[in-house]
């Protein structure tokens, strides 16, 4: 079984990032706590004037090499390389790819190892990769495959609650997700 | 019809790159002609001494931003796009992923603009990609996917002719080849 796990809010904490960054820059503006994100873009929910500013953040070098991995992450990734599973890192580009591109690599290197290097494939566009399970916290992931060649099993996260509709992962709960997956 | 477009050597001159900066670099060293290129990989010609010296260069900064385009991949390109086909970049990182990663979508925004970014895919294992056609100048291309889901057209080079299972391309001949294909 191919599993494709997304960086931003699945591996990596995108949010606390950002968060952390926000607060240090701006700390006379309102801020949003993680439990109560409720859009998967975090721009859409700090508002018009502060978009560009949230951009900014997100784009500075060091935001996507500087994340901290989501807790249980990399050991969750090694214990499926090692039950056979066949893992890849599927990760789309921010628009402002300058930074993060190569940042996405660090990261991976990192936290995972070199050998995990040669497991990254960056694609805007996730339909085009031949897997089995897609495991992202964006609550619908689509392209030009439709529909896609695998099945999107939603990261569970405060802001892609609204979505109910396909199953729910945690780091706590993929063992028992995948291992039922496997004895289907 | 989908078509994935390999970067060095085929939209890019990577050889031609490495030769002006190893003869700048190394003027008392010999060079090989580009004619006279007979292996893939630049070191295996060049020879054991050499290694360090040639991997150095090709991982500078600026060496992969600033290759040329490969005559007539720019136009070919965009005449594959305005006809109809669905072009993606598939592009594999030097095992030095430093610089090359995010200098190559410079290079795709430079030569060919903005839009064009977003068609990037960077993979180590192009078999992973679901499409109908590969144009690489590598001789063979494995991967985890085998038979890989597309034909594999040879992206024609002196150092790959030593290959002669598969049917060969140039940007002179791709129009011929590929409406040849449409047609089928």
């Amino acid at each position: 079984m191919r599993i494709l796990v997304d960086m931003d809010g699945v591996l990596s904490d995108y949010e606390e990032g950002f968060l952390r960054r926000w607060r240090d820059e701006y700390p006379d503006k309102p801020f949003v706590r993680l439990s109560d994100r409720t859009t998967f873009y975090i721009e859409d929910q700090y508002g018009e004037e502060a978009r560009p500013l949230v951009r900014r953040i997100v784009s500075e070098p060091g935001f996507i090499s500087g994340l901290k991995p989501i807790q249980g992450s990399v050991p969750a990734l090694n214990a499926m390389d090692l039950a056979g599973f066949e893992v890849y890192i599927c990760s789309s580009p921010l628009p402002d790819y300058r930074n993060c591109v190569s940042e996405k690599y660090e990261w991976v290197e990192k936290h995972l190892g070199g050998s995990w290097v040669n497991r990254v494939i960056l694609t805007k566009d996730k339909t085009l990769v031949k897997a089995d399970i897609l495991i992202d916290d964006r609550p619908s992931v689509c392209g030009v495959e439709d529909p896609p060649p695998w099945e999107h099993i939603v990261y569970d996260q405060p802001y892609n609650r609204q979505e109910v509709r396909k199953r729910r992962l945690t780091w706590n709960t993929w063992e028992a997700v995948l291992m039922a997956d496997a004895g289907t």
